[in-house]
């Protein structure tokens, strides 16, 4: 992979915000430049950061925790725990609660997203970190099923290797912490303009957010969002589409979208989300 | 599959016209309704039609040839002979250009794409093929390998599961009977998007045209393009990209492109190719 060679072409090397949101399409570089973790990290406070990780979208919470716990301690966090939520009781307790206060940085490890969202949705861990994150006082980062859980609708699953239809996608709520996007991961490599196409096209309201692998959808605290890592951003601006049989299909039907706006960014490109604006990366 | 149900439900059947060009994204079914192939036979002249089967792109091409023969045979055409080219000389067979004079529709098989271009451009066959296509004397079908040949430039392999890049595509010339688009077959189905995207970028000028399996982008001579069978036709037009950094990139470099303009079609959609204008199914 040609990574460090596209770190040094791009000039404008993305910024890190303290308030950022970092929203990973999966399977991020762990090993070698590890640039998204590392962002995040930076983002949380560097070597005075205080790291919680979720890993409760995993049904290997332990070894899941433990990896990321390993990476964010090689780099040389101040403190970190993995909040180890296995049932909604968990996202009660007060120690949890008191790092999470305490906290400057919050990472959702991937898995399963309907799980991560069935046991914390609603609880005051996640109310705590929903609502710190808003008020711009922690970084959060979010990775496959932990970025799937950023909008108020989520994807919960689906299939993919046919035409967008009904039948190839679930919907769920979402965490709700960027409301107005509605995020796919994993997005070129699994195949997966069809299931958000499915979505979007009965949620047009809604800004379609493919992430791929190793690739990042960083939202800072002025609605930009800046593309980091090896692959691309999609975005599907679905506001103005002319005509869509959405509504009159059913199952596998094929369903008509026309007139959709796409944008494919990479490293270094933004996109404003109140202004719709792409601006490409110098 | 409710196709039997989607073509009750569809009131405005796609009609075919005699001189109709039928780029077909492979798998098309040869089994139940066969609606696709009975398109071509009743374009082609019905119990009328003398049909020329080319199965050279194809590396078992008495197979495959014989196949679609059986298929028309039972449709009840008049005519139908296996165009069985395996080498340039194959190209100028007086006996196959006497079949082609007389024919009223040419179906292109399955199978490789540079093969049929190696095999058949620019030989008399072909050049004979083509003229009577655009003297709109008679009706035209390439499926998957025979459905990419049909523009100027044609996709000629590539891979998926990446972000657009240029390693993802190889591009060769077509064989030019509908110049102005660019062709991907099986296109949900193979997660085709960034392939088709990797092309559009070098070439913004074309349309992309990504046909799913067992679905049919019909070309009449009114420039209109229409869609048939179960899946959708997905129209890429980058001809108002604001940005693209496709000149800028090597190898596995993400490609950018901004402001693309996209449509999802369906059966009964349309779309002229002189106005760049959808017109949904009613």
């Amino acid at each position: 992979m040609p990574q460090t060679e596209n770190q040094t072409q791009v000039t404008d090397r993305p910024q890190a915000t303290k308030t950022a949101i970092l929203v990973i399409g999966g399977a991020e570089d762990k090993v070698h430049g590890k640039e998204i973790l590392q962002t995040f990290w930076q983002c949380a406070g560097g070597t005075d950061a205080i790291i919680g990780i979720i890993p409760s979208a995993s049904r290997e919470p332990a070894l899941i925790g433990e990896r990321y716990y390993r990476i964010f301690a090689d780099m040389g966090a101040k403190e970190i725990k993995v909040l180890d939520v296995r049932d909604r009781d968990g996202g009660r307790d007060s120690a949890y609660l008191h790092y999470v206060e305490n906290c400057t940085g919050i990472f959702m490890t991937g898995g399963d997203q309907l799980r991560l969202c069935g046991l914390l949705a609603d609880t005051p861990l996640m109310n705590l970190v929903v609502e710190r994150v808003r008020a711009q006082e922690i970084a959060l980062a979010g990775t496959s099923a932990g970025a799937a859980v950023m909008g108020h609708q989520m994807i919960a699953g689906g299939s993919s290797g046919e035409c967008p239809n009904r039948a190839l996608v679930d919907l769920a709520m979402g965490l709700g912490i960027i409301p107005e996007v509605l995020v796919d991961q994993h997005f070129h490599n699994r195949n997966r303009l069809a299931r958000l196409l499915s979505a979007i096209s009965a949620h047009s309201d809604l800004l379609g957010v493919g992430i791929d692998e190793d690739t990042c959808a960083m939202f800072d605290s002025d609605r930009n969002l800046q593309v980091l890592g090896r692959g691309t951003v999609t975005i599907v601006d679905a506001r103005d589409i002319s005509y869509t049989n959405q509504n009159q299909v059913h199952g596998a039907d094929p369903i008509s979208i026309h007139n959709l706006k796409l944008h494919v960014l990479r490293y270094g490109d933004r996109y404003n989300l109140e202004g719709h604006q792409v601006i490409a990366s110098s």
